[in-house]
C-alpha cells in the first residue's frame, strides 16, 4: 500500500512535488488541488486536478497533503484549516512568524489527531537542523549562515517594482573572503555587507533613466542599501537566455573549541549547491511527508518542525536495513 | 537539577567527555569509573574516581553513563551489561557489527526500562545522519564518504607491529581530484585507490632495514596494498614534535537529480575538520547523553542509534526557544 499524496497549489513548488513523488516508489500522487479552474491546469505528469474547495471530499483518499502555497498569505490560513482534515506538510518560511504559525497549526492538529510538519525545506529546514546539531555538539562556538549563489525572488520582485524596470533577476552571493575567514576558525564578527554581495540583472523600459534606476536599487532600504550591489542592464533576450534558472544554495558553518582550555578547534560545515531551489525544497517536503505518515500511523498528532522528527522516519528503508547499511 | 553524568573508561575519550561536560551548564559530572586502581588515576578536573566493579552502587546518583571503552572488546560486553542499570551512550564503531550490538543492547534496555544510544560519534554518528538525510531527500543520486586528513589509529598500530619499527603515525588523506569530481556532480565510480592516499611517518629501530620496512608497509593487505602509500622515516623527536596531535575529519557528499527528466542537479556536502578526533567524538556523546536523559524521562526505553533521536532532544534550549531562534 503506497502513501497517497495530495498537492495543494500548483506553482513551481507543486510541480516539484509532482516530479519528486515519481522518485519515491513507496508513494503515489492522488491529485493536485488548485484555486484555478481544474480544466485549465495542465500537469507535468497527467495527474488529476481538483478544485481546492472540494478537497474535504477526498480526505479518505489522501494520507498526506503537501501545501505548496506562499508564506505571505496562503499558508497562514491554509495550513491550520487543512490540518483539521489531513496530515499536512508546509514550507512556511517567514522565520519571525514561525512560533505563531506553529501555535495556530498545533491547536488544530492536536484536536483533529493529525500530524502537521511546518517550515520544511532548506532554510528553514535542513539549515535549521544543521544549526541545531552543530550548536549542540560545539556549545563553545559560533555559527554562520551564508546564502547563495542564488536567485532571491523577494529582491528580484523589489527591483521590478521600480519605475522604468521591465524585468529583473537578483543574485545573492556569499563573499569568498568571509567564508574563508569563518572556515579558518577565527570566529570573525561580520557585518551584513561583509557576508554577501548582491548582483542585479535588469531589463529597463525603452528610454528609461538607467542611472536613476541604478540609484534607486542601490539605495533601497532593507533590500540593498546595506550591501555592495552591482547592477547590469541587459536585454530581455539576455535575461531569458542566461538567467532563467532558479539556482540557490548556501552554507551553515560552525567553529567551536573543545579541551580543558579550549585548545582544540573544530569546523562543521554543511553546504548546498542547488540547480533548482523549488525542486530541492519539494524533495525535502516529500521526504517529510513520509515521516508525517509514519508518525501519524504510530498515533502521534500535533504540529512539528524538522527538529522534532527523528531522522529514520524520512527514509523508505526499515530500521534494520538502515542499521545494517547506513549507520 | 542538572543531568548527572558518569564516565566509564578514562582514556582519550573519557578525558574528552570530562572536558565537554564543563561546556554544558545543564550537566554535571558525578564521577569516573575505571578498571585501574582509582587512587592511581589523576583526572583533568579533579573529578571523583571509582572502581568500575562498584558502579551499581551509584545507580541512583547517575542519570546517564557514557561508555568510553573500545569497540573491539570493551563495548560489546559493557554496553549490554550496564544498560541493565543505567541509561547509556556508547561510540561503538565496528560498522559491520552494529546490528548484532544493537540487538544485544536493545533486549537489556527494554527489559530494564533504560535508554541506550549506541554508535554515537561522527562516523558512525554525524556522517550516518548526513547519509540518511541526503539519501532521503535525493533518492536519485549517489553518496560518497571521504575520511581525513587525519590519523588512523588502526593503520598506525599496524605499522608499529612490523619488525624494526619503533613508532609510527599514519594519515589518511582524501584525494583532491576525487573530491572535485564528486562535487562536480558527475557521480564518478571511484576505486579505493582513487579516493584516499596514505602517508606514514615511521621511526625505525637503529640499524633496521628501511627498504624492507617500507616494502612491508606498502604491500600489507587490507591496510595499505590497495592504496598509494608514502613512507617517511623520521626521528622520535620529529614524530613527537610534528605528529603528536590526533586530527581527523572528512566529507559526506551526495549528488542527486530532480525534475521530470532529472534535468536539475543538487549537491549536498557535510564536512568536518577536527583538531582532536576524541574530543569531538566526546562532544557528540555528551549531546546525546542529554537526549537519552530526556527520552527516558518521557518513558522511552530500548536501544537507539542517532537515526532514532529527534534533533531537538540534543539541544539545551526549549522547543519554544528553538522555534523562535533557530528554525
Amino acid at each position: 500500500m503506497k502513501i497517497r499524496i495530495g498537492i495543494a497549489g500548483y506553482g513551481n513548488l507543486g510541480r516539484g512535488v509532482e516530479c519528486a513523488i515519481l522518485q519515491n516508489p513507496d508513494m503515489e500522487l492522488f491529485g493536485i488541488f488548485t484555486r484555478r479552474n481544474p480544466a485549465d491546469v495542465k500537469t507535468l505528469t497527467g495527474a488529476s486536478v481538483y478544485h481546492i474547495d472540494n478537497i474535504e471530499t477526498y480526505k479518505d483518499s489522501i494520507d498526506v497533503l503537501i501545501l505548496c502555497g506562499g508564506s505571505a498569505t496562503d499558508l497562514p490560513v491554509q495550513t491550520p484549516a487543512l490540518a483539521e482534515h489531513f496530515n499536512v506538510i508546509d514550507s512556511f518560511d517567514t522565520h519571525a512568524k514561525i512560533p505563531e504559525h506553529f501555535a495556530n497549526v498545533d491547536a488544530v492538529a492536536k484536536a483533529s489527531g493529525n500530524v502537521a510538519i511546518i517550515s520544511v525545506g532548506w532554510d528553514p529546514g535542513m539549515f535549521s537542523l544543521n544549526r541545531l546539531y552543530a550548536g549542540a555538539i560545539l556549545p563553545d562556538g559560533e555559527d554562520y549562515t551564508f546564502w547563495g549563489k542564488g536567485v532571491s525572488q523577494g529582491h528580484s520582485d523589489a527591483i521590478r517594482r521600480i519605475s522604468g524596470v521591465k524585468n529583473a533577476k537578483q543574485y545573492t552571493i556569499p563573499v569568498d573572503s568571509a567564508l574563508e575567514a569563518v572556515r579558518s576558525g577565527v570566529n570573525p564578527s561580520l557585518s551584513v555587507r561583509e557576508k554577501h554581495t548582491r548582483e542585479c540583472f535588469v531589463v529597463a523600459e525603452e528610454g528609461a533613466d538607467l542611472a536613476k534606476i541604478e540609484q534607486a536599487i542601490k539605495t533601497m532600504p532593507n533590500y540593498f542599501a546595506d550591501y555592495d550591489t552591482t547592477v547590469h542592464f541587459i536585454s530581455e533576450e539576455e535575461l531569458s537566455r542566461d538567467h532563467s534558472g532558479i539556482p540557490h544554495g548556501g552554507f551553515v558553518i560552525r567553529c567551536g573549541k573543545t579541551g580543558l582550555h579550549g585548545e582544540n578547534k573544530h569546523i562543521i560545515e554543511y553546504s548546498l549547491k542547488l540547480d533548482s531551489n523549488p525542486e530541492f525544497t519539494s524533495s525535502v517536503l516529500v521526504a517529510y511527508a513520509r515521516a508525517a505518515y509514519r508518525m501519524n500511523k504510530e498515533g502521534q498528532s500535533g504540529c512539528k518542525t524538522v527538529l522534532d522528527v527523528a531522522p529514520a522516519y524520512l527514509s523508505p528503508k526499515s530500521a534494520d536495513e538502515l542499521r545494517a547499511t547506513l549507520v
